[in-house]
């Protein structure tokens, strides 16, 4: 391969039918709402065959705006580091042409997420500049499904409320464990 | 924002140097002179000024043939999640076509990356299917430039280990070092 052949621009995308399941103008007053539709996500991705079961959303904290969302995209793009969380911080960086959200020139971020985050996205997070972290499915329903989130610990979470970074888990957790579950039922991919 | 304006495509490039100073056919035999070329980006991308001080490569682990690199492209792209290593294993994936680099069909694939991985990167190491980390600079070189690694523990480094993922370090440390001093020197953003 001669060097002009490389490297190449990758292209990353959501899902074509995400226009169609995103309600961009809708309010998401509260936590669970706003869980709802990362569930929602996570349940479309394997209903198209788009991809693992799970979504993730951005939304301003305060207003409750939705910024941006993801779908895992792994299988989708040949790309391991295509969580459902990187898409959707990427996009939200993306949208408002910040490599943080943590700016003053922006309202603060929260990621919310059909499950605990696996070690990259957790370690994703402090970069991302999001202040709060909001999952579902744990860390065990993910591991029962026979994905391995891999390195975090409970010091893990303490590093990063140290740095001021809050955490609020098992949101909607039987809903996001259902989707998991029925992931498992129709045979879905484990990598 | 309608929802139809949304959501983009992205794309993730390298920068246009790059096709000139990679020697994509040499002979890497050895960890050191795998790790000079990852040294070799990490200041290239600091002098042609697109990002910060950080390089990565994947190489065939037996072979030595060089598969992808990267550098650190969070400001060029506003994407808090394009860290060095993480562009590496997005470009070998996709010049293989395959989510990860450990497969049946596929030589062993390392990281050689001039400083040691944050979290996200340390995260993203047993999805990329890479079976060997080479780093330079440590993360207390990094710390003392300012750059906050994240939830990186010992017991990070001996989860993945017993998962088969073995660890090289401080391959050419000073060499690393020296390009992260120069970066402060020159007053580059920390973020």
């Amino acid at each position: 391969m001669t060097s002009s052949a490389l490297p190449p621009t990758l292209a990353i995308s959501l899902p074509d039918w995400i226009g169609d399941v995103v309600p961009w103008d809708d309010a998401f007053p509260t936590d669970e709402a706003r869980m709802d539709l990362a569930i929602a996500l996570s349940r479309e991705n394997i209903d198209r065959g788009t991809g693992g079961p799970f979504g993730a959303c951005v939304f301003e904290q305060q207003s409750g705006r939705l910024v941006a969302v993801g779908v895992n995209s792994v299988q989708r793009h040949n790309n391991s580091t295509l969580h459902a969380e990187m898409v959707a911080l990427m996009m939200a960086q993306h949208r408002l042409q910040h490599f943080t959200l943590h700016d003053e020139s922006l309202p603060v971020h929260d990621l919310v997420t059909s499950c605990d985050p696996c070690a990259m996205c957790f370690g994703a997070v402090p970069w991302s500049g999001v202040r709060r972290v909001v999952s579902g499915a744990t860390r065990d329903d993910a591991a029962n499904l026979g994905f391995d989130e891999g390195p975090v610990f409970d010091q893990s979470y303490r590093y990063l409320e140290a740095r001021g970074i809050e955490f609020h888990r098992e949101v909607q957790r039987q809903a996001a464990v259902d989707v998991l579950e029925r992931y498992r039922r129709e045979g879905g991919a484990i990598y």
